[in-house]
């Protein structure tokens, strides 16, 4: 039995018949059983880190919550386990606070971001009674008192704040430095407290930052807790999410345990002991719990493997070059593989999965395995090409449910009049 | 009255009120009748992109047909237009065949094409009796020859080539360089010729090529049919889509009429007059249809705008860097402005749809129009950031009607089990 990367979801192995299995179950069964392109997500891998992350900070903190940053993996069922699991939530949207809900969140423990929220949302949030609203402009701010005069309620309000800090990530999911689209820069932010602070129906409770996302080092954060010390006292720190992950072997993310307790220690040291803490992991939460299970349709020139999927299910490759794994999930003992492409479906030269993965001689029907898909890949996924959205699959303990289903050519019609 | 940049769609112009309309409609009335952040497509537009294709094409060259390449809108309604244009369609997936099909296209007059298809995808063309299927793989071949036999039909194919001819487009959607995911080159092509007209169930009945998307030139077009002349002679050639259209004023690409004049003037040159000439636009029939409209949720810094749609209705800026225009709907004539950030609601800080935009003092309430975002907006559009998909509208003659309604909330858990 072969060690198989820490990109794969906790507990996976490869079994006796040299097969990719995870949460017990047989991967080249699940593609039989569930057909593909589908996303598999396993429940104890994702139950594990929600622990992690509840645990480490209660333990080091225990005034303090832990949000899902659901924009990562806004599907019921994710929420719904970690509702389970006692986190909080953050929602980014009407829909995703919908989602939340619909998830079994409290209202109470759901707090509502966003940069560009509209009346309707913030009136739905209201109304639901979340537990508070980021504001991030003023604008934002000017907009929820009018719905909150309107519902005769005060709505507790922490202002996000832009500490100028630039964690090193891809451009376009970096939101720290000064000039981001989010949140007050550290020179206005004194003006935005004060306007809040004089608003009749908010209150305002804390300030949130959050630097960017798929941050492999820890310094950063500490930066942006100091920033935030610089803007007076307040009881509650939203220190924002980011923690990256492992997409390859070769990288080696800081453990939820590390990251916890050095924004605990860093809180402490700056902002004091005595303050409510929140944090939002995403990506850090979800990315490894899942896999993508792909067949093979086309093998061309040998080293170009062509699968039932693509960008439709993934996009991040597209958007920000990232890169993944990926392997023969019924020859997973194989060696002497050729570097191959490994392309999607999508009538596009662009839809490229993975650029330089090492197949050994593929061939139309073999199962291809990406782990570390259940960050940003149901989040994105989209119909191009006609294709229909992939379904997930839950997997734990030797079985595997459906906890969406597969879209079908009558659902691309649905919203026809 | 001011002149509107040709970026519009057909018959645009700015009222009396100083507003954008289009299609005889006020597009401040549009967006309050319709809400936004929604697609509007102006019929006539449409048409007349049409009737330029399919006169075009048929005063020169009789022994031809249009093939619209849907995967650019792939709604039914754009589908059923195009059908009573008397258009023939290209599909690029099992799904765009069904939804190709619920627009009416006569089956026969559709093609099937794709680098992975399924053998369902394949079983269910060569059922619905398409028109002719394009390999674009030895696998593809052998796929489809089981499928059939299985059938016990004779299926009529074309090969795609790969001209080696690379036209100046982004990376991701140039098709016709050697090293292509799509068909065959050069080299390899006189191989796959023997072994389809080798196959039982398969009737090889020509050539296809496409050499990329969005170009503004006509040369590499002539150099791929040139290209294919070397292969031998056959009874129909493809020679794809690609012409490039107008997102900002500044770009002036070549009319439809010239760019068919000159695909019939070197098909001639290269492969004579009496060969059956098929093309397959897409972008250049939908793009400058359709436009968007959102309403302004923020605006920061004076310079930067943020709306209430953004990388779910409109993916391209991210994926490509592609440049839109951008303006006020209900202050067309006001001048003065400042360059904006054009910004979404995304929580992620890439999600910018455009970055240099002349807006004259925007406020929260606007209506803002992006031109020209018929092709791959709709075809991408995602829940991103748990985001409803927009509606698309039918603007004609003063009047509107909702084609595609607006997703809901509930339609994000529709799919839950």
């Amino acid at each position: 039995m072969t060690a198989l990367s820490h990109v794969y979801p906790i507990g996976s192995r490869i079994n006796a018949l040299g097969h990719l299995e995870i949460g017990g179950c047989d991967a080249t069964s699940l593609a039989a059983e569930f057909g593909t392109p589908a996303y598999f997500v396993v429940e104890d891998d994702l139950r594990a880190r929600a622990r992690a992350y509840v645990d480490g900070l209660a333990t080091r903190h225990p005034n303090s919550d832990v949000l899902f940053a659901s924009k990562a993996f806004p599907c019921t069922a994710v929420y719904r386990l970690l509702a389970e699991e006692g986190l909080a939530c953050d929602v980014a949207s009407g829909g995703e606070l919908a989602l939340a809900l619909a998830g079994g969140f409290d209202p109470a423990r759901i707090y509502l971001h966003g940069n560009a929220k509209s009346a309707e949302e913030l009136r739905f949030a209201v109304s639901a009674g979340v537990g508070h609203v980021v504001l991030d402009s003023l604008d934002d701010c000017e907009a929820l008192e009018a719905v909150a005069a309107e519902l005769g309620v005060v709505q507790e309000v922490l202002i996000r704040v832009t500490p100028d800090v630039k964690g090193d990530t891809h451009a376009a999911i970096s939101t720290g430095q000064a000039d981001s689209k989010f949140g007050f820069g550290l020179a206005e932010a004194p003006t935005a407290i004060d306007k809040v602070l004089d608003t009749p129906h908010l209150k305002l409770v804390g300030l949130h930052c959050h630097i960017g996302s798929q941050l492999l080092e820890l310094d950063p954060f500490r930066r942006a807790v100091a920033a935030l010390a610089t803007l007076g006292e307040f009881d509650v720190y939203n220190l924002g999410g980011g923690l990256g992950v492992a997409y390859q072997e070769t990288q080696e993310p800081p453990s939820i345990a590390d990251y916890v307790a050095t924004l605990v220690e860093t809180a402490h040291a700056e902002l004091g002991a005595g303050k409510r803490l929140l944090i939002e992991p995403g990506r850090s939460l979800v990315a490894n719990s899942t896999v993508t299970l792909y067949t093979v349709q086309t093998v061309k020139r040998n080293v170009s493997t062509w699968v039932d999927g693509g960008m439709s299910d993934n996009l991040r490759p597209m958007l920000y070059d990232s890169k993944y794994e990926a392997a023969l999930a019924g020859r997973m003992n194989a060696t002497g593989g050729e570097l191959c492409i490994l392309a999607g479906k999508h009538c596009e030269s662009g839809d490229v999965i993975a650029r330089d993965v090492e197949l050994s001689e593929p061939r139309r029907g073999d199962i291809v395995v990406t782990p570390a898909t259940g960050a940003y890949g149901y989040a994105m996924a989209n119909n191009y090409t006609g294709v229909p959205r992939p379904p997930v699959v839950f997997v734990s303990g030797g079985n595997a449910h459906v906890v969406v289903r597969r879209e079908s050519y009558e659902d691309l019609t649905a919203r026809d009049v």
